[in-house]
């Protein structure tokens, strides 16, 4: 069994992306600018966009944080959507979710420049992403390809089982997944709530992407030996052991799972860093415009 | 076995259709218009493009049809493109594939208005129906949904084999049957060149949707007892007994895969039609302003 170790992966990226923004800056270009737009004080969005902010630093990039309280208007957030679209010092730029009730997540999103949505959820995105056409990739399926890549893992006629049909998460990467390219060209299924017989679709799995918000849903008796374990779950779980009284539990039974199979990925240190460092690369190609 | 009969399933819709049409006019409104612009003399879709003009009458839209020859430019193109989007009275259009080589067909799809993309090709378009957004969908995929759901064919927890992963038919389906909604919700297997076994996985499926474009594919042996077959295949093989000189054949080979179906979808006869009638589908919506 080898660990799939984002962390180290991620590291080696920024390095690569710092050293480009390093040469562009020396050919007298612009720095890459990402601005990250948060609202309210919750404390996973809080951490994601510190998160963020950090990676910019490393990769050499711009950052501009803005914030709004959570009584912040529609209005008020369209405002600055439209203010940072028309902002050429800034290449791209993300609205942290989720967003307060009385905010439409989706209104914001389509609101957003496609041209900036390093996070790659406008619309435009999404489609030109299906078709298979240039664009921005979201983040967490972007790092899950790039992990499969970089650890030469093949997937070409693979069997792969995605669980989860998320917008931002299982819909995607199955799209990659089962795309003509490498990675890709992977014979995929996408299970999820509504799926009868999951744990024999799993035992068949050459490759299991686990994005259900499930913590340890995938047990040792749903995984074939040899298999490769791409853990996407994220779920905050009380715990005595830690100072902030909470740990971080992946979708998979990892003590249990790890054994058996050829590659997995932990949880922390495996898709969680290279989401943010997708968000990077996004920022790269809307800065260097190599997309739009 | 059930044979679904796609032939009267779209008279049916046509009628509906042309009544609401004629509520709208009785009411004062504008009759619906529907654009095609037609490239060329190519056999298939000279025929495609007569049937949909045909389609309108019957439907009670008004219908133009502007023909280019083969050495059109692109430039001319876009430009027909640009004026349709600006014509008030055309509620949508559509430009009929596939193009002479020397033109860019994404260009064109994306240059047409996405209020106006009554294909559903636009990228707006696809990355809508993928997260789930109200928007134009693509003819075919539209037209088997619609089979599914006058047939009280259950998906639910269905596992579902889509054979093909084409644009147009193959991941548009697949989103759709995966997505919560009824039909829909399924756990969809997606099969294509590269997979390896995919005799077995047919095997498996209550619902197989085949759209590989390789005449009689599935065969008795893929295909468990009481399945649903949806055969999405047209391709156009030589036949002594026709007075074209050719006959359609679908992905399924008919003969003797029906007697195990409990539904089955023949060719022609079968999707065919439906295509047609969710492009009129498409501009009724268009017309009446429901999406955009």
């Amino acid at each position: 069994m080898e660990l799939i170790d984002g962390k180290k992966v991620s590291g080696d990226i920024k390095k690569e992306i710092a050293a480009e923004v390093a040469e562009m800056i020396a050919a007298g270009k612009k720095q890459p600018h990402l601005a990250a737009v948060l609202v309210g004080h919750d404390g996973g969005s809080e951490t994601y966009v510190a998160a963020k902010v950090k990676a910019c630093e490393e990769c050499g990039f711009k950052s501009t944080l803005i914030r709004f309280e959570d009584d912040v208007t529609e209005e008020e957030l369209l405002a600055t959507v439209d203010k940072l679209n028309g902002d050429e010092d800034i290449d791209g730029f993300i609205v942290q979710l989720p967003l307060p009730k009385h905010i439409s997540e989706q209104k914001v999103i389509e609101a957003i420049d496609y041209r900036k949505d390093v996070d790659g959820f406008h619309p435009i995105n999404v489609g030109r992403m299906s078709i298979g056409l240039p664009c921005f990739v979201s983040a967490t399926p972007a790092g899950i390809m790039e992990l499969l890549s970089r650890y030469g893992i093949n997937t070409k006629g693979a069997n792969c089982v995605v669980l989860g049909r998320s917008n931002i998460v299982g819909k995607p990467v199955s799209m990659l997944m089962m795309q003509k390219g490498n990675p890709g060209n992977a014979t995929v299924t996408v299970c999820h709530s509504a799926t009868k017989n999951i744990k024999e679709i799993c035992r068949d799995a050459d490759i299991i992407i686990a994005a259900l918000g499930s913590p340890e849903f995938v047990k040792e008796d749903m995984v074939k030996d040899g298999a490769v374990i791409v853990d996407v779950g994220t779920t905050r779980v009380p715990s005595s052991v830690t100072k902030s009284g909470w740990k971080l539990k992946g979708d998979v039974d990892f003590e249990h799972v790890a054994p058996k199979c050829s590659y997995i990925t932990p949880v922390p240190g495996g898709v969680g860093p290279m989401t943010i460092v997708s968000l990077m690369k996004n920022t790269l190609l809307a800065a260097k415009k190599i997309i739009y």
